[in-house]
């Protein structure tokens, strides 16, 4: 497995990442297999974790009484969310279409269980977070490996924690990292949704690459 | 660039996702070319972003004296780690090498910029980490590039993101979420260090996947 990576495969990972998009409108109803599903989860299992201690877990989500309990709690934290944006923003915010939780045939909550090996980690003694940081990289992973079956995820960031612990009974020492909305597409957009909606533009690189120390840039 | 991913392909990215390391020891001096290096950068930034904002930056440090620096503040934090780990335990952590700042070639650091697009951000609402999480996305994406490069990278998270801020002249709303060491490396070990130490073993992913909602699993 270690061996050398070929310029192919280099080439077929690029085309994964800059292919990955947040999904959110272009959900099918077609079923997940199982096998393609446990290779999602093989491969967010297979991320980087601080002191390996693996705080992952997966809550795979097929029910729909359960989704349409989640997609309620959406709706409360969306609701408070428009509300901070004014003006042009706000209707602007209200036009976006921000998750697919019921049209996606599958929810997967990945979470951090912060206890999991113990109080004392190997790499997380100066940084606390980094076992939650390391559940975002299984997300990572789960998301690209997504992109590679041609699957779609969206992340589902404006909900509560507390709400999707109430629905789904998640521990009190348990943290809710992610809401993903998985499933097949009618297409991938070509480029991120806010960005065609102009809300705000690809950064250029050469103003976030800094050489030997930290340069203050243009704006 | 949106068409569908072959099989191959698919295969591809799974050989990345499972042949990554986290690589502390195998680092050999031979440069980075520019090219590849703009490569790791630009794959970093097209990782998924919360509203778009795009809250990283990527310090990349060449300098031998930068890195002798940041390899001072590592020590420092080591061994306030090596404390915590007492007996048996504390040996093996002692034996362990945990980084290769000096020896890769080069360092890179990942910030998150928290004020980059405002104080209201789409989806950083309910869930003010969001611009964290995104820039962990980053480095997810930028390792597995390094990796399809044939370039190993190490995430060193035995350090104070205050002591890496002293060093590389960071402002203090922007926030140090990993320095990373990159260098092509003699090879790759098989399977996770800590795993092949007996420190701790993968776990068993059947434990870990739930459905519909949390399950209670045998330990």
């Amino acid at each position: 497995m270690n061996t050398a990576i070929t310029s192919c495969e280099r080439d077929a990972l690029y085309k994964v990442i800059y292919s990955r998009r947040d999904v959110r409108g272009q959900f099918v109803p077609d079923p997940v297999p199982d096998d393609v599903l446990w290779r999602l989860l093989e491969a967010a299992h297979h991320a980087p974790s601080v002191g390996f201690m693996q705080p992952w877990d997966f809550i795979v989500v097929r029910d729909e009484e359960t989704r349409s309990r989640v997609k309620e709690k959406f709706d409360i934290a969306n609701a408070e969310a428009a509300a901070m944006f004014s003006g042009e923003r706000g209707e602007q915010y209200r036009s976006f279409k921000l998750e697919g939780i019921t049209e996606a045939p599958l929810g997967i909550c990945v979470t951090c269980d912060r206890k999991r090996t113990g109080d004392v980690v190997v790499g997380r003694t100066a940084n606390p977070e980094m076992d939650l940081y390391s559940t975002v990289c299984a997300v990572q992973n789960l998301w690209l490996a997504a992109r590679a079956e041609n699957i779609g995820v969206g992340w589902v960031s404006i909900i509560h924690h507390d709400h999707v612990r109430d629905v789904l009974g998640i521990p009190a020492d348990v943290v809710p990292v992610a809401w993903l909305c998985v499933g097949y597409v009618s297409f991938f957009h070509e480029t991120p949704e806010l960005e065609q909606a102009g809300w705000l533009p690809r950064l250029d690189i050469r103003k976030i690459v800094h050489y030997e120390k930290w340069e203050k840039k243009e704006a």
